[in-house]
């Protein structure tokens, strides 16, 4: 269809218009697209028809908050996949409360989204079953449902990321190394710890872990704290995008080993450069979206559980002594 | 509403079923409801009622690149007005694209959104003028929309913004500044360049101003043709926040004054800090959601034209000698 619209120099739209014979476009335009319709051999995709048949072409987005670039990533990434599908996107924000996911996800049901993707905020899922036995289709991204409900999940490696950048510290001389991450509750949160624990063994500390939400004062203060211990970290390792900026805030150009949690930009502009642990959030959106998209056209298989690999990229930070 | 469903526990949603006596809640929690109502003197607002009435309570956001920072902070001030008012959002991404942002507007309408918030791509939206007169309320952010379309408008000060940067410069004793901006055919890029070229008055010089999609290539080859000029420029002033993020990169540390259009994350953390003319996305999406709501209530007025102010912020590089 874009190939038609694009030779008739009109709107997909009007092509569109041409082909399901509605009124509004001009006989002489309506003669353009057809003609560019037989000189390409264009013919209707009948999947994308079948998908929309009794169903609204709408799909819901809950992410915890779309001003966060990890999230305005994977948005963009869904909202690329949505609408190549022709359906849109009803998008939302919980703010990671968990009462407002289930506002979100409760009014787009409502509204019968044909399907869903979540980045839950909460882990009380139960109130997802009547959709789920209604046959609504639901992907989780980046953080599982609460344990007891088997749907599709595409989430990244997190612990094993962790993993890798503690043993990158372990491997330039560091044996006292902090973990400064967001609140335990928080799935992706836990999940670095338990990577970070894994890899250090015998060398961890509680002492050395702070988790709570990435505030500027909370930072400071944690860091303080540790820096005044008998054993001061050498190293830190920041559990995400956010709390890799507020840590680099806090310490205010005081040099020290830093691996971050995800990639942002800039990190390559900062002088040492930060090594991070990068995920890519778009890849995320579309796979998440792709795997919708397959449910909706029928894929009755059991729930996938797709983990995307991350990659340590040094840029100096992580490899300072 | 919110405070009753925190008060008895529930959900806003639960809330809304009891008042609206929809099924689907379990006698005792209605109670609880009840109660915590009478407690607190809850009554039901109306005008969201009366807003909700014959309309789908949708609102159509259409921008360019929600991945961008600056969409991403505009969408999720949209986003909590709308919703704020019980509505849900629609989204979508234009790429830049006028043919993209077409289709995406009149499929929103097909939708039958209540009121839309369009960042225009392209420059021709004879495309709207039905649905205007049909009644559908829009309103257009950042840009406005072609010459003969009087419809309400939510703009940043571009063109005095650009003046004070390059006063601000002027004054650091600087008389050869170049401006690296955005395609000449986008609004906001055009606009700062009238502002640059003001200030400037007899000292502009056509050879150092470069206009193009902003490419690192594009930036680097520029940045070397104006200093490779008989006299090279001694000052830059980027013409957006995508725009000093490359002009950066392509400067690979060498040093220049240096003021951008537009606040980013890390501007304070780079050596020197980054001086920026900051506008205020967040600002400009509640501004242009509220006076959407403001219609959709009723307000039959003429159009608005609301021209939001910027700020310089001094951090270092706009401060070098």
């Amino acid at each position: 269809m874009k190939d038609v619209a694009s030779a008739a120099g009109v709107a997909l739209k009007t092509v569109s218009r041409v082909v399901n014979e509605e009124p509004g476009v001009h006989p002489a335009t309506a003669e353009r697209v057809r003609a560019a319709i037989d000189r390409l051999g264009y013919s209707r995709n009948e999947s994308a028809r079948v998908l929309r048949r009794g169903r609204t072409a709408t799909i819901g987005l809950v992410i915890g908050d779309v001003a966060d670039p990890f999230y305005s990533g994977l948005s963009r990434a869904v909202e690329d996949v949505v609408i190549g599908h022709e359906c849109l996107l009803l998008t939302g924000s919980s703010g990671e409360e968990p009462v407002r996911e289930r506002e979100l996800v409760e009014t787009f049901f409502t509204r019968r989204v044909d399907g869903l993707i979540v980045v839950p905020a909460g882990d009380d899922h139960t109130y997802l079953r009547p959709e789920l036995e209604a046959g609504t289709k639901v992907v989780f991204a980046d953080r599982p449902p609460e344990a007891g409900l088997d749907v599709d999940t595409v989430l990244a490696d997190n612990a094993g990321g962790a993993e890798q950048a503690i043993r990158h510290l372990l491997g330039h001389g560091h044996h006292r190394i902090a973990f400064l991450g967001d609140d335990p509750a928080i799935y992706t949160a836990a999940e670095r710890h338990r990577g970070y624990r894994a890899a250090l063994g015998g060398l961890y500390d509680p002492r050395m872990v702070s988790m709570r939400p990435p505030t500027l004062e909370g930072v400071r203060a944690d860091l303080n704290r540790m820096f005044a211990t008998d054993r001061p970290p050498t190293a830190l390792f920041s559990g995400n995008g956010r709390y890799t900026v507020t840590t680099l805030r806090a310490l205010a150009g005081r040099p020290i080993a830093l691996v971050g949690f995800d990639d942002f930009e800039l990190s390559d502009l900062l002088r040492p450069g930060v090594t991070v642990v990068a995920q890519d959030p778009s890849w995320m959106g579309r796979v998440a979206a792709e795997l919708l998209f397959r449910r909706l056209r029928g894929d009755v298989g059991p729930p996938e559980h797709i983990q995307l690999p991350v990659r340590l990229i040094p840029r100096g930070s992580g490899e300072l002594p």
